[in-house]
């Protein structure tokens, strides 16, 4: 049985990729920076700090993981986007790859984002498209997709580097595009879309943690778009929620600006090397995740 | 006085930048790694192993520079392409800059390689031509270069990104083209040079280390060649060396295949943004050259 050691594995894409991994046949092991052992018994889990040479040095010999899927780094926002602990998460990534390959790892999945891709070009095309330093969050990603592939490329250690689009579903930040709109309308707020006529590529969480364990189990290397391939308008996915929601009337949609009206993935990696394509419908994901948020925006009013 | 602060000060090309920055009114202090105390006297020396976080911690507040020009790095040849103890560089230098711009440096010249470039474009323009990651070394410095510009940007610290093309002169290692074809001949052995027909931008050390110390004292930004901007076929250099030391007999030059026949720099930021141009006559700069690795290569004959 193939061992899959995954990072973040509470965080947002993470607690949805286990399932995926197990009905892959792997046996995965976890990691969470928390003292409280989670409740979900059903993997074997490590408490490791990662931005702590020795936790990893533990972690990695404790778990003798033959995969690594590694989810975890700094994204709450607004601010990971300019923190220098991207910084440390970037050193903190190198590290933990070499002592997994020196334990014998075999293969890594590293996760990168669409941020790391020059957005002026619009479609995004794996090993085409100009790649951007726009930011220090994309800046390190980029930078640790680029040096981990050619370590690998001389361990012997295959690695696969996912670029994630735009996601959404349960648990996610709250401040994000979807989770926002949502809990806005719950509480009957009105809400402005400022870049209606901006094109973007959402995949629904649950997708896109399935994908990554494709991509785990499958033998690509290299960076591989995570992504629907369906790319949407801002402004009629806003429409899309409002109406569900019954809520239109509490929405305004501008159109936004010229500057990165469209950031579209190319999904040929993904579709045809790594063979997997979306499996949940767009609209049920959409359906579930306002349910999701209404009830949680519902929790948060005070009382 | 401005201060700077050299790191890999005893190497290759910082023990030649001592003078120049002085000249160019800086109060230089030093970072040795070596125990013994150097012997030159005309500027501070701190002791640390860059590698290790508390000596970085205590090298920034005990220098409290404004400048940091950041030569060291594992180079040794022919290793250091792939070797895994880039990734540790990296990381260390990242964590250098936070901690020299959150202890109030302004200013800081990282240097790069050529060998950032894709060499099948020929050309090298700084952010035209397109980056490789052709080994360790060159993604791991390039990773460099674009994650200190990004969070410089936001630190408010000048990050320029020096790339050094290729250096001949003494103290080189007496693996590289030049010392290895003046140390063969000197011992009366035949040489071979595989690449005769291959084109390198060639630059004496003084001039390179001359260069960073205008870069240094300048305002420019972002990546810089340091180079000569006068491109030379190997052979000719090879043919040059061995005439200079009437020992052409000893001396076969081959072509080279067309894989990265010619790698040039363009050097136009070198020369109208920063304002710097070779100032060692190019005969002059070879004939010491010369003399200083005959000597070596003498001295290092059996008895």
């Amino acid at each position: 049985m193939t061992r899959v050691l995954v990072t973040g594995a509470r965080g947002f894409v993470g607690r949805h990729a286990i399932a995926h991994l197990q009905a892959r046949g792997f046996e995965v092991h976890g990691v969470t920076a928390s003292a409280v052992a989670p409740e979900d018994g059903s993997i074997r889990w490590h408490r490791a700090d990662l931005l702590d040479a020795n936790d990893r040095r533990q972690l990695v010999g404790a778990a003798a993981a033959d995969v690594l899927l590694h989810l975890a780094w700094y994204a709450k926002p607004p601010g990971y986007w300019h923190d220098p602990v991207n910084m440390r998460w970037l050193s903190a990534t190198l590290d933990l790859v070499q002592l997994f390959a020196e334990r014998g790892g075999r293969r890594v999945v590293g996760t990168g984002t669409c941020a790391e891709y020059d957005w002026s070009h619009g479609l995004c095309t794996e090993r085409v498209t100009p790649l951007s330093a726009a930011s220090l969050y994309a800046s390190t990603k980029a930078a640790c997709g680029e040096v981990l592939q050619a370590y690998g490329a001389r361990a012997g250690v295959g690695v696969a580097w996912a670029r994630l689009f735009f996601l959404f579903g349960p648990h996610d930040d709250p401040s994000r595009f979807v989770p926002s709109m949502v809990t806005a309308l719950e509480a009957n707020q009105p809400w402005r879309c400022h870049s209606g006529n901006h094109v973007r590529d959402f995949l629904y969480v649950e997708d896109a943690a399935a994908a990554l364990a494709a991509l785990a189990a499958s033998p690509v290397e290299g960076p591989v778009n995570v992504a629907s391939g369906r790319p949407i308008r801002l402004g009629d996915l806003a429409a899309d929620i409002a109406g569900r929601m019954g809520r239109a009337h509490l929405v305004t949609i501008e159109p936004g600006g010229p500057q990165h009206a469209s950031v579209t993935a190319d999904v040929r990696r993904l579709h045809h090397e790594v063979g997997w394509r979306p499996a949940c419908d767009p609209g049920e994901a959409l359906a579930r995740t306002i349910r999701w948020w209404s009830a949680t925006g519902r929790r948060q009013v005070p009382a």
